[in-house]
């Protein structure tokens, strides 16, 4: 054990024998990436097929407070990525983790961090192939930024995509909304509030695939992170020319998530989420498609909320419990900084 | 012209129409990447032929100041990754960039970063294909900080590393060393210094793929970045398991760059470079090579200044002008930080 700090210092990010420690111990010796060059050299067969394209994609992450409950900025930097790959139709295979680190971060939590990384990274079936680390002062960075990027292969004749949705698809999400904003909100502690909430991340590889397998037919998909389930459908809705309406009864939404929004003045559709994705399929496969999501965790509580239509393109609309509609628009400011 | 600010705020991270705007005014009007899904979605012919290999990296550039005689951060944050892929034998096709903004970040600075990677990045025949923007509150980064990812192609058969050094492989850099480091640090205006030094921040990948078809034997290559020439010869060296001696009278050095160590004691060999690499090469191909590297600007100061022999494993020695010896050993603490 060369490292025999507990706090990382400018030595850390100079170049030289501290750093060379840092990454060996720290980083290398859990993510164990191929080789020792700066590039890391992949074969995928999978690339090779004739017609595979490859899919590319990259996140920062700055979430505040850098653990919470149901995760820590190293899951949601894995997951994260892995979804962007995940929601274009790409089986993800390989990530990079770049790491910006402030002088006097614990060396501890950096190994707490780095943990998270290798256990998500494995049950998504990803590998850390390759990365970085910077050092900057104390006062110019917060803890610890990472930022991923990711490759993965879109099978030959996969191609699903915003452009691809046709009136009548439904619109199906995974779960319950909002629990990765409300967590977080509830984290920071400047709510007087005390509660149960756990962010959602999760990967969403798997559950993609098997969306896919059941219901080849699936037009797009999204992740609902930044700026919620509304500014997702607000994006995709844009690109395709239609319109879309969702139920607000159809909405999965805790209890806890509610009341958190209600006391705020929040509103749960712009709420973030981390391992949530929307989609749209024809309805005649929307019952295969439940059925796939429903048989995973990550998809237990898969629900249909709405349907594509022709309309104003790139209207969102919300029928109300009362059977009223109201616009569904994109976030307007900012609702929660550092969500992510 | 939705995009009406002149600094960053935070809503210009919040997922919502602000943050549309920046990302389609500032970022990818000039990027241009192919299609508007969250993920790239890539064609490489030259990835799908037999042997091909993928070639994978990262680096998160954090230099200050931003915008330094000879470049600016983006200029480093596309050569940076540009040359990572080339010295492992790659051609650089695609990359990402991710944003970490600090509110109040003026957008023509951001905007002039911009452009300068999208020059850069057309002069290396690379794509900025996906990126990423987050916006921290004042106080919590320094500026911007952005992180590159970079995909490339090894053509089949071609397989170089530090492992593959052999003893009597030259040693060839293809410059002055320092200008990086020196430069910077004049630009800091800690000094009292006034010189007319400039990043030597450049691509590298045209010049590595012109030495390597002319010298087909060339066993490995690294960029000399944080660290130095030194650092980087140790790294190498161990890995090869095989000794490295310099000679100092063959160093390539400005006499300003000399000038600027003496005064503040710091030895060149671990100043960084953001355009310079280091390569080994039997000797029978050396001379191709050198004709090769010095046919390019790039190149036009290439030389020989050492060779790897049997010896102590991983040990970089200087023989002196005055033929006496010293040992470079890895740096140790740190030199000069946020350098790149």
């Amino acid at each position: 054990m060369a490292l025999r700090d507990t706090h990382v210092t400018m030595a850390h990010g100079g170049g030289g024998r501290a750093m060379r420690d840092l990454i060996d111990e720290v980083f290398t010796s859990v993510f164990q990436p191929p080789g020792s060059e700066d590039q890391a050299r992949l074969t995928g067969t999978a690339l090779q097929e004739p017609g595979a394209r490859l899919a590319f994609t990259t996140d920062s992450f700055v979430v505040t407070p850098l653990e919470f409950p149901g995760g820590d900025i190293g899951k949601l930097a894995v997951c994260g990525t892995v979804n962007d790959l995940a929601v274009g139709g790409a089986r993800p295979l390989w990530l990079s983790a770049a790491f910006i680190i402030e002088e006097g971060c614990e060396i501890a939590l950096l190994r707490r961090i780095v943990a998270t990384m290798a256990a998500e990274a494995d049950k998504a079936g990803v590998r850390i192939v390759t990365g970085d680390t910077k050092v900057v002062e104390r006062g110019k960075a917060d803890g610890v930024f990472i930022t991923t990027a990711g490759v993965g292969v879109i099978p030959p004749g996969r191609d699903i995509g915003a452009a691809r949705i046709r009136p009548g698809d439904v619109v199906i999400v995974n779960g319950v909304l909002g629990d990765h904003g409300a967590a977080i909100l509830a984290a920071r502690g400047d709510l007087a509030l005390s509660t149960d909430l756990a962010s959602d991340c999760a990967g969403l590889g798997h559950l993609m695939q098997a969306a896919l397998a059941a219901a080849p037919g699936i037009s797009a998909a999204r992740d609902c992170t930044r700026g919620g389930l509304a500014s997702a459908l607000n994006e995709m809705a844009a690109e395709a020319g239609l319109a879309v309406e969702i139920q607000e009864t159809a909405l999965p939404l805790r209890p806890e998530v509610v009341g958190v929004c209600e006391i705020l003045g929040l509103d749960p559709l712009y709420l973030a989420n981390e391992g949530r994705l929307v989609l749209f399929c024809p309805e005649a496969e929307a019952t295969a498609a439940l059925a796939a999501l429903r048989s995973l965790p990550e998809g237990r509580d898969s629900t249909v909320i709405g349907r594509a239509s022709q309309g104003q393109a790139g209207r969102v609309t919300l029928r109300t419990a009362f059977g009223g509609a109201r616009i569904v628009d994109m976030l307007v400011g900012e609702q929660l900084p550092r969500i992510c």
